[in-house]
């Protein structure tokens, strides 16, 4: 009996790639199972999963069965030994669950730097020179917003501030450099793959002491959580701005606001929440906000190389055994030093 | 008696420079006339405006006392010498007037060069992935538009095709190419300036056979009014996007709408209208078009920089008889064909 993959739940746009990657040397199975219970049932045996070795993980899924939390990885068969989450942040899934149960975990790390710093660039633009206002002015027959100009500024020459210079900051300062702005940035550790015009600060309030827009690249972690804080959005020089492509919850959305309110912050431009899709309705009064609905990958070039990159991960384990993927838990210290930056 | 330069009627961030610039060398006269009757009043014998040699000019003044056009030239007194006009566009002013009348005139090309083609960068992002839309969604409370990826695509590697290869052409070549998109233009001459990876079609249609964006920046004047119009457009290939911070008259505005309508236009970015401040209310009509209100140049930056380099030239004149930036309708043929790139 051949091994089976699960798409659980959807593949959009990689279609034939899943014959090409998957076809020869796996049975496809397409989950369709309408809640978590059934969908574990299945695993029995001569159930439609029986002797899964490999889950394809969108987030779709969590819609009919949920996130993969411990619980659900637990009720996973001994059989499965591979979990490719389709998308660079992988908190919808319990790494620590799957480490214990001997199951590698690969996300889709190198495909979203492109589109999410595009985001990123976007949401910097449209506040510096506050478009996402204009264009609503226009909208309601107004032509421009009255003295619009005292809070707008040229991109040109202004200091960027990267938190967290993995691929997607990388990727951020390349586009802003071409401006030029001012690239600086703060990681757990000086990055060694930095363009030499990055300039890295070990401490990160001497940074934001000197941030026109401060770009958020850090994953969501127990220890990321409102890592962006009252502390860290004080030591930000006035009138600064704070762009959000990474989580929501990386932020303090109270402290942010607060800072909105009083006029400390200029303007955020954000595209996650901290309860996606809910999105706190003071946000929406604050004129000077642009507001995304996590568009960051959001389109079909980008979601078929994710489709793609995640599939590339099963193919590479049930052919070589590990996938290019495996995410930084469960490398050795040494790596995870190079991979997790910030 | 000092000659006197009229500021008309505007100076708003670059008031220490009109001392610095002009301050030791004419007398300078801020205008105050209610109309333009009184205004021409003004320039006789004892008038505030007598002996007037430059005139500085924004497009505020044209609310009190019109556009300069040609029966407004006629009737400025000979004087006059140097109109500086602050814009790129100087189409409020009809130089034909100014020619006969020998009085040269002045624009800001390079000052706006950053923040026009920002603006175009913008709206190029915006239309591809589909972000005003998004954030219209997300403010209604809807979170993601439904089905927004099969619309919506990558910047990078598409390719991109420049209307006229100047200065914020040139501009946005760069700020694409750091992506990278493939860059290619068309105008009346290759240009000699441009960087070796903008590839030059000497056949417009031909390009536009290739083109994802087509970002036009050809000035206005009597012989472009139009020229982006229903040949053109059914060139470009199906799902191409306009993106336009030119002038709104360059474009057959009926042309693109029926474009729009039946799908070979997947979407338009406009900062700029035939009649502004007027918007046609068929535009609005289409959820996927981005629309700004004249944004190209607002910000403080930019405009301080068009201001003291309108000033400059004023000043320029002055002290040695000629300014950097008089137009080129000025200048002999062969100077002609180098600076008007299409």
């Amino acid at each position: 009996m051949a091994p089976r993959i699960l798409i659980c739940s959807n593949i959009v746009w990689a279609h034939d790639d899943v014959k090409r990657l998957l076809g020869d040397i796996a049975e496809v199975v397409w989950v369709d199972s309408p809640d978590r219970e059934s969908f574990l049932a299945e695993f029995g045996p001569g159930g439609k999963y029986e002797n899964t070795i490999g889950i394809y993980r969108e987030n779709e899924s969590a819609k009919k069965i949920g996130v993969f939390d411990k619980a659900l990885i637990d009720g996973l068969p001994s059989s499965v030994r591979w979990i490719a989450h389709n998308g660079a942040g992988y908190d919808p899934v319990d790494v620590n669950a799957c480490k214990s149960r001997g199951i590698y975990l690969s996300n889709t790390p190198g495909a979203v730097d492109d589109a999410t710093a595009t985001t990123a660039l976007y949401l910097l633009i449209s506040t510096l020179r506050q478009y996402s206002l204009a264009e609503r002015s226009l909208r309601e027959l107004k032509w421009k917003p009255k003295g619009v100009n005292r809070h707008t500024h040229d991109v040109t020459d202004k200091t960027l501030a990267i938190l967290g210079l993995g691929g997607i900051g990388t990727r951020l300062a390349v586009l802003a450099h071409a401006f030029p702005m001012r690239v600086i940035y703060h990681s757990r550790s000086r990055n060694p793959d930095a363009p030499e015009w990055c300039e890295y600060f070990e401490n990160v309030e001497e940074m934001l002491a000197q941030t026109d827009v401060l770009s958020v690249h850090v994953p969501l972690r127990a220890e990321t959580v409102g890592l962006v804080g009252e502390k860290m959005i004080r030591a930000l020089k006035p009138g600064a701005i704070i762009v959000n492509t990474a989580r929501g919850k990386v932020i303090d959305e109270d402290a942010m606001i607060s800072a909105l309110e009083d006029g400390h912050l200029a303007a955020v431009g954000l595209d996650v929440f901290p309860n996606e899709p809910e999105v706190n309705p003071r946000l929406l009064e604050f004129p000077q906000v642009t507001l995304l609905p996590h568009m960051g990958t959001e389109n079909q070039d980008t979601q078929r190389k994710m489709e793609v990159r995640a599939l590339t991960n099963l193919h590479d384990f049930l052919t070589t055994g590990m996938g290019k993927d495996l995410v930084p838990e469960f490398k050795n210290n040494n790596e995870v030093k190079v991979k997790q930056k910030l």
